[in-house]
């Protein structure tokens, strides 16, 4: 399923995306893929050129009167790039899709922008990998977008952004700023420096340690190959939620050093372990807050773990056999086993159809051990 | 592909197997379809009951006379077991599976062992569910088994152990003691820590909050989900070598709030956005140490992305069409997109593959966005 290209646009008129990088070029994308003029701004004329010839649109030229800006430049000048973009077309909604929306909006207050034409926005989506070269149509396809209006805000601004979102394919989420920071801050901002900080552990490790990791540090740990220049930035704009945020982790983290001290000193100490696995109970509570797939209500899938052989095929004829038991797959993953051709699938699907499933593949005579 | 039945096991004799959850379950299950003979001895007599039913060994008896005693208790017991296993069983060699090794030895060396025919074993395998009922004959399969054999252990009875490891499918990897309780500290226990310290931020997170969170924080927080009791006793048995991981970690936390709160109060502060993306950088080199499939050197595979209907066997027809390009898939992710029915379907490939992987799947009528 692709965006649907035949539903009409919602947004008229001329779109002026500044900033032709990840970001920016897949709302270009999206956008003519449903027949809105999108003209190219980048200081990088090269990068402009590039997401032209992606299809995102086509080049600014002298004469363009956009309807609407998007503002999808690095974070640290999205403030003074606003600012411009909103004396430069004063006709025009101006929004951006910047990671953190207070300090941006502090900086137009400062300096006295039109905040009736401005609505901040924040799609999110993301790619490990940046760059025109790396932006897709559906991006944004079902993610959540942001929009962060102030009550200064033109009502009608606030729907032209929501509008484009929904161009873009993303989920408008009404959301004022400070609660967006503080939101990305728990979600995004503070995982992402606790992914770095266990994955900076293993840079002077012994070569044989590494080799014990299993899947649980490599989940833990995929989002540190991040840009670092980037999410430099994204932590200095947000800085206090963020810090915030860390401070309660690092709270928790004092306890748990202190209880292994203690246990290290002692293995009776009183209440010690009891402080560990409350630790690990609050953990498993809060991780069952996270939205399921499709961000309904945190789902209970059942697994069925199948065994498949290491070879081209295989796995699409174990899923073709599952499409042909009538079982829709709500989500798969790869269990890979380490110096050995052989990985385990672990099928989700609704508790009711797993037996049903696990019947059906033995039956095809696939291996489905006992669970 | 399974467990190779046919070939011949290494392991003589009765193999006796004390506690039958899902590691004991699961290496009786390994060896008895190698035809090895395997007796179940449990506290509950319950779970042993299970574990034969499911086909992991008969019931221990009066009588028997095990060449090999496999202890697979809770962590906090094993010693103890240990001990009386080598003093009831004095033509036995004892191992055990305890996911920590340095406090069992000593434990064992008090109590005046005979450490000729005991040596430690850790296969790191695991699943975030426990007990018999969860067991796998095929859960140690490719997977790295540490085997930890002391300076006053026998010869013959490391062969045994390591043979052992084998015939459940694992990969032996000699390492000492305190070299396997450092390393699973760096590797699994301060990792498990790290996740639950994330997860346990959002227990009390607002609801829009969390319903912003993507499949980044899902990764980091996966493991979270884990058994608050097991994991106390396996933090606590290890407490030492973990406290020392989560200190080098909590210094790294330290600059990172402090650069934040720099930058909090003065956006410009000299040095903090460079300290903040240093500490991202290093989390990129760690991660790159991590082994790739099948446990070879870190691997580089290129993604192809594939936009995938949300419907029953339209992911089936996406890899029976990769596996008619004749391409072998290496990995493979499912990204979601909340409230709506699409999924990207991330398909990790060898990089010389994948160009032609996109072309094969377009001209089949899949959308795959540039990358």
């Amino acid at each position: 399923m692709t965006l649907d290209a035949a539903a009409p646009a919602r947004t008229a008129g001329t779109v002026r995306v500044v900033g032709s990088g990840l970001l920016g070029a897949s709302a270009g994308l999206a956008l003519s893929l449903r027949g809105v003029d999108v003209v190219l701004s980048d200081s990088s004329p090269t990068q402009a050129a590039l997401a032209r010839d992606l299809g995102a649109g086509r080049l600014a030229a002298e004469g363009d009167e956009p309807s609407l800006v998007l503002v999808a430049t690095p974070p640290d000048v999205v403030a003074e790039v606003v600012v411009a973009e909103l004396a430069a077309h004063p006709g025009a909604v101006v929004t951006d899709v910047a990671s953190v929306k207070g300090g941006p909006l502090a900086a137009l207050r400062a300096a006295g922008a039109d905040l009736r034409r401005y609505v901040g926005g924040h799609p999110m989506a993301g790619r490990e990998r940046g760059g025109a070269v790396s932006a897709r149509a559906d991006l944004f396809a079902g993610r959540p977008w942001v929009v962060a209006a102030t009550e200064a805000a033109d009502p009608a601004a606030v729907a032209r952004v929501h509008d484009l979102a929904v161009d873009c394919g993303g989920v408008p989420v009404a959301m004022p700023a400070a609660e967006h920071d503080e939101a990305v801050a728990l979600v995004s901002h503070a995982p992402q420096v606790a992914a770095s900080l266990v994955a900076a552990r293993l840079r002077g490790a012994p070569e044989p340690a590494v080799r014990l990791a299993g899947q649980g540090l490599r989940d833990v740990t995929r989002i540190a190959g991040s840009d670092p220049v980037l999410w430099a930035q994204i932590l200095a704009a947000n800085a206090g939620p963020v810090a915030d945020v860390l401070e309660e982790l690092r709270t928790d983290l004092d306890a748990v050093v202190g209880a292994l001290r203690a246990l290290q000193a002692d293995p009776t100490a009183p209440g010690a372990r009891g402080r560990l696995a409350q630790l690990i109970a609050a953990g498993g509570a809060g991780r069952e807050r996270i939205p399921g797939k499709h961000g309904g209500a945190p789902a209970l899938y059942a697994t069925v773990v199948v065994v498949v052989p290491d070879r081209p095929g295989a796995l699409a004829r174990l899923l073709a056999d599952v499409g042909e038991a009538g079982v829709n797959l709500e989500d798969l993953r790869l269990e890979h086993s380490p110096g050995q051709a052989v990985a385990l699938a672990a099928v989700d699907v609704l508790p009711a159809a797993a037996a049903r499933l696990a019947e059906a593949l033995r039956a095809r005579g696939w291996t489905v051990p006992a669970s």
